[in-house]
């Protein structure tokens, strides 16, 4: 996505809001389960996500599901700052969770939403946000069911989100590290590093603008589509720890090796500018709008025609091979030598997602 | 439980470890997605809550079920401090949740389970928070089969938890606000405050010695049974708010009204004690091991006596009656009166669960 849109190259502008009155803000009262909690539920909850078993009101939600296999997954979410370019906590939130049932072959059908909030977070900032939330799942296709509300009087942070996310496994669809094969190839659907990079730039760190945007999207229907197709063995979304982290994950399940071609590598001038300036390895940043799939070679030029069909599949392409030895994830410097990528040791920027 | 077991009457020892150097403690670095995170995930939480699916190590956690009634219910624990006599954030995090799938018919499955963690807690306490998450989980039957962990860098609380529920509803259980009657029954299956005066007393507020215990424990093993027996119309767990803010949802829900008697109300003389000594009323105080249920007239006898050979429920007993008027949740004193029972207003102790 990044350096494509033809959005006016403004400073990003967070939405803050001050000085706003006791009433206009979330007091610890809003989280003592009385009458204060219930209205902040009506008003602005119910308001956002209503939906027939949310609007019971109730210690859960009761729904039929058929005999199936069901995917479950959960994250909590503190990233710091609340609001960046191209998305927010909110955004985040059901992104994430949507895109680990995604990328286990389920399709998303329900979420839980816990938030921890900070006492005196304005109420417009938190509308903002569940705003962003329900539009998120709208777009992805997931209902809110069931969620909990908890105020705490200090701390450094306005809010901590959890979701939690419930899914249908397609019947047929079969993924596994066991699957796997040498000559396999590697795909993603696009540029790395996107999310880290934009999160560092709404930190301030840099006086430059930018035109740098987070990729937290939902990628749940790019996924659908995808394994309709077939010859998809193994997908992860490379958040925490980046593409290198993912890939150590898959040699590690699969027992094999996996190359990785440098000059293949998708990363945008604007996140390896960030990169440099930070000293940080675009192949460790965070994404949180990518997938990684090992596909059946044949299957290689129908999954990327399908994926580049798509709005965040655009730049899809092959990155690497799955290979017998060497084992472990090598990269293929531009040279032509194998560099060993070795698993996320320490911490790139914290407080990513 | 208070005032019955023989336990020797010591102070409560929360168990403190301090100086600990730095390897033994939990830094930014376990929860930035690398190996310092994958290794505490087999050291302490594979270790701790192991199980086929939880050591799959995905992004989720993929089970078959049967065609179904499901329930999903959510909850945020932010309580502090993280041990207090009779519990701690961990059982309380695992019975929490449990509790809300009982209440609503449910057989607890499965749970998640995410942490955020502040930087610098030591890995000793998380690991006995960690234990008692598991020996909770089991004594309920449980299986923790998915998971998160965050760190972030400061903050006044070295702990949040959150645990989702996935539970079964069991064929034929029907509860809903549409099937109270005037002439039901209320029961309680015991004494009332329990758990927030406990974590008054933790919070040190107080010079002498108690043997005042949080009720904290998971009830779906009591609950269940009173299922079997029958003639249950709803149910709740009265945690936040307490038990006065519970029936006030009943009477909302119902839209019938509830007639309370004050002498029948079971609360402890150490409860009534903390009570008075905070302005607290035992009414709004939070439980996390008790349930309300509102049952026909004719199961109260086969309920109670059901009830009562439970553990968890030996000073089970009727403490009201559901009445076509007046609307709303009253009090009958003990003088005869009838004293207007209302949603808690604001807030009692914060940060209680």
């Amino acid at each position: 996505m990044t350096g494509k849109e033809q959005k006016p190259r403004v400073a990003w502008n967070p939405p803050f809001v001050t000085g706003y009155p006791l009433e206009e803000r979330i007091l610890l009262s809003h989280g003592a389960g009385g009458r204060k909690m219930h209205r902040l539920i009506r008003e602005m909850f119910l308001a956002r996500f209503g939906n027939r078993l949310l609007a019971r009101l109730e210690d859960g939600a009761v729904f039929p599901m058929p005999r199936a296999q069901l995917c479950l997954t959960t994250d909590s979410y503190v990233v710091q700052p609340l609001f960046f370019p191209g998305g927010d906590i909110g955004k985040l939130a059901v992104s994430g969770t949507v895109n680990d049932l995604a990328v286990m072959g389920a399709t998303p059908k329900f979420l839980s939403l816990s938030l921890v909030i900070r006492e005196g977070m304005e109420r417009r900032r938190l509308d903002l946000l569940c705003r962003s939330i329900a539009r998120t799942a709208r777009h992805a296709g997931v209902t809110i069911v069931t969620g909990d509300t908890k105020v705490i009087e200090h701390g450094p942070d306005e809010l901590y989100i959890n979701t939690t996310g419930l899914g249908l496994v397609r019947p047929g669809v079969k993924l596994g590290p066991e699957l796997v094969r040498p000559d396999d190839v590697v795909l993603i659907n696009g540029p790395i590093g996107e999310h880290e990079a934009a999160i560092a730039v709404a930190r301030g760190q840099f006086r430059f603008r930018t035109r740098l945007r987070s990729d937290c999207t939902p990628l749940n229907r790019l996924i659908e589509t995808a394994l309709k197709a077939g010859g998809i063995r193994l997908m992860r979304d490379p958040t925490r720890g980046g593409l290198a982290t993912t890939l150590n994950e898959f040699a590690l399940a699969t027992g094999l090796g996996i190359v990785i071609d440098e000059e293949r590598l998708p990363i945008s001038r604007p996140v390896q500018g960030v990169a440099e300036l930070l000293g940080l390895d675009p192949l460790y940043m965070a994404n949180e709008g990518k997938v990684v799939m090992i596909a059946a070679p044949q299957a290689e030029k129908r999954l990327l025609a399908l994926l580049r069909r798509n709005p965040n599949g655009r730049q899809a392409r092959r990155i690497g091979t799955v290979v017998r030895t060497p084992k472990g994830v090598w990269l293929r410097t531009r040279l032509g030598s194998l560099r060993p990528l070795i698993m996320l040791e320490g911490e790139q920027l914290p407080r990513i997602c």
